[in-house]
């Protein structure tokens, strides 16, 4: 990381590098004296940064989005250190080379939607808002009673999902969890949000896909038990939920929303279809 | 019908009625005369018609629109005669009350897509165009062997499908076959094309859905044996296709495209989730 | 329920009426002194149990035939308090009839398989059985991380389920826990084993069948992080599971293994397909 | 295959090779003088074989059975011509050695059930038996409407399959068709019959499992129009069903019954359920 840290300050004198306080410690003797390092809160660094930059996998690049949560997320370059993943078109190695096919604007993009979620939990008086670009699960965990959660679209009730719980995906998450728990596979430019149930107690609970524009909302039942449920964003547990709380859903609206990540050409979505997910290999002869 | 014909003519003096040639000839002795009947060929009345209304199923629809494949179709008021459909919110009794709605410009309506597809039957030199409501599938029929078809979209080849056949859908055909096949249910106003396989050969073809902006490129492959496969659309058989032969399909485009269907209320979809299709019924306690 | 065992003691002097302790002290005041309960504990209760009667819903009688888990299970005849379950053929208002065809050899009965498993906590050097009539799951629960678990039938290793979980059923666990992740719908008569992913991360792990004569071995894999994994027996949560930890997993065998259930009649498994699952309602016309 | 012919003869002298008589006649020129080739009326073949080996594809296997179709079945040693399949564990490199092993009972078998299908034509008065190893599907094929199909277990009506078809299979048969629809995958040993719908028109007929010792009666609804389906027994197009014809299926019963295979050892469903179906890849990391 420091090599390209060194890289980028050598060689685009007009961008500033800033990195978060904890790896600014970590990295300051690393760094050489000619490379200045930029660092500040987490409110700083979201006012300052133009580009977004990461290293590892799918989850970092879902972990540094959710540092932006109440704001604009800059375009993401984002970089793999081994496997590729769906969110990850670029390994390390071609760090230099992506890095200046975008500086000089010869880069792919592909605008992935946000979802914006409001969470208000009823009994604790006490509201939280978040974002999220894989997918929103209300799920039991351990609890031995299946979670009764109502679904209502612009308002209007649509079901009672009784199950282990449910999950309302961007196009971007349809190859998470959604994917996992039956739902389809969605090309990202797809507007619209996706309703997985898991494991539910019905036969004839086929996955929903509703337009972007629609605002879900997502009650714990009253009929649920004891610690009904648990909220997890992105993969990060966001906890315990209780009859009556109530989560609200909708697609981030405007240009300057959802998320811009660097891709490697037009066509990564049909390479992850068949590199990543090993979509349609034949079986028998 | 010639009753409803009558309560047009009587009460709305400016409207004319349309029939088809043979409705005209077989209800002709039971309309009054002071009835006036409009027919004409297909082309004139196409022309002439600013309203359709049907009767019947939701293929008297299907019917209906593939009328008027070659231009804009008018909007649609459909009555069922029995049994409500995906297609038809009114039953007949109703349709005094919904005609008047609709002329006095209080009803509710839904645009649904519509898919252009074009058949290059590359063996015979030939060219077919047609229009799909609901949806386009190549099957085997009765063939012994399995389906060979490229799949490409926008160009790029994404899969070939092994398999009794593929089914390609918009949202309005998510609740028809693709539903049978194992596909998602899709809202009719998000804007895409439904990719469904139909007993694939493969463990790992899980139904995909593309922008309503792509292209889609069919092609049977030059492995099928025999006679390959067959095309029907919108459920109407439209005859073999052989090895080479390609199918394109997009979503028509532009305002005056797709299908206006007078609707019940803004929520007709939930409604005919729970009402049609026993959608999430519960299983043991 | 103090009726019936009144109704039993009066009309069956042959018969000894045996209640668990806590039951005996709770309705002692309500019995007349005509009627003498039995009671003792757990181990006492179960060498002179030879019929089972069961009130309340199907986990009632997991619950009831889990304390016989060490040894053979008594004839089950079980009521419903309400609605009629799996496991539940009679109403609890049918109690006097029903106990009547079975004292005089006019019932029915079906003989449900039972899993017998061993897990094997390696890290506290811990053994313990137990029994399931529906099924075994382990499961990640509120964990971040999917459970790795090993599978192998008889010794060899089949594949590793890299999933919020997988889940070993009965037969007559195939319309409980299984069924809601995906599984078949098995008749109780067939001698078989099922293994269902629990939202697998493959698009390509189909569920399982092996025959009931199968040694299962379930290993939570070296590779899982963490607290690895739950696993619950029948719905009854017995505690996490860690790396290295092994569950052995075969049906009972031996004629006076599973469980004698009283059944209203032969066709029962068809009434409760088409009464408890809504199984196979059409949609659309 | 006239060098393995002539391997046969030299080597082991008590034993004859019997051909069909096309192949006999195909193959005279190429066998040397020393070499006795037997042949004659399927019906001759039938009852002298005490082996069959087979060179081809799993089509070869179902077709050399399917000429034993009205008596029991010789052990069948099967060799691929390339690619490996599910009931051909060896490949014809290997044949020499896998002949020895099994002469010199070094062999593993696995015993395959067959299902007896009887047809009864209700509109021609006709009957027809045959057998399947895989399975029996009734298949709308190009008709334009739906099949129904009551299915009826041990005689109890159980649902009406309304479809596409249903097929109907042995364990062996769950890697075949019913997989494509859905189904399961079964272990060969499990002694069972496969009951899975071909797009069914409902959200909630999920795939049955019955006793192998059930009988199935499967009738093409009154309400079919025209012509209503089509049987096909291991692939092969047994012609047309109309409204009131039935099908009765079994699992043929008796230790003379079924089809012995030499199998490659003992471990054969697990390395096929990995080579070949590509069982359980995993995506995403």
């Amino acid at each position: 990381m420091t090599s390209f840290i060194k890289h980028i300050s050598d060689n685009y004198k007009s961008i500033n590098v800033i990195v978060e306080r904890d790896v600014a410690e970590e990295i300051e003797d690393e760094i050489s004296e000619s490379t200045t390092l930029y660092t500040g809160s987490n409110g700083q660094i979201q006012e300052k940064t133009d580009l977004l930059v990461t290293l590892g996998g799918d989850g970092t690049i879902l972990t540094a989005a959710s540092l932006f949560a109440s704001g604009d997320v800059p375009p993401v370059l984002s970089f793999s250190m081994g496997t590729l993943g769906f969110l990850m078109p670029f390994d390390f190695a071609e760090a230099e080379t992506a890095f200046h096919d975008l500086y000089t604007s010869q880069s792919n993009v592909l605008k992935r939607a946000r979802l914006e979620c409001e969470a208000v939990y009823q009994n604790e008086m006490k509201r939280e808002k978040t974002h999220a670009m894989n997918d929103l699960t209300i799920h039991r965990g351990h609890e031995p009673h299946l979670t009764n959660v109502d679904i209502a679209v612009d308002g209007q009730f649509v079901t009672t999902a009784i199950a282990d719980g449910i999950t309302v995906s961007t196009p971007t998450g349809s190859t998470a969890y959604s994917l996992s728990s039956g739902g389809s596979i969605v090309h990202p430019a797809v507007p619209c949000i996706l309703i997985t149930p898991i494991c539910p107690r019905s036969l004839s609970f086929r996955p929903l896909i509703v337009p972007a524009g629609a605002t879900l909302t997502l009650s714990v039942s009253e009929k649920s038990r004891g610690r009904a449920a648990d909220l997890s964003v992105d993969g990060q547990n966001k906890g315990p939920l209780k009859p009556g709380d109530t989560i609200t859903v909708r697609t981030e609206q405007g240009d300057s929303k959802g998320i811009w990540c660097v891709a490697r050409s037009g066509s990564d979505w049909v390479h992850q279809l068949n590199g990543l997910l090993g979509f349609n290999s034949q079986f028998g002869k």
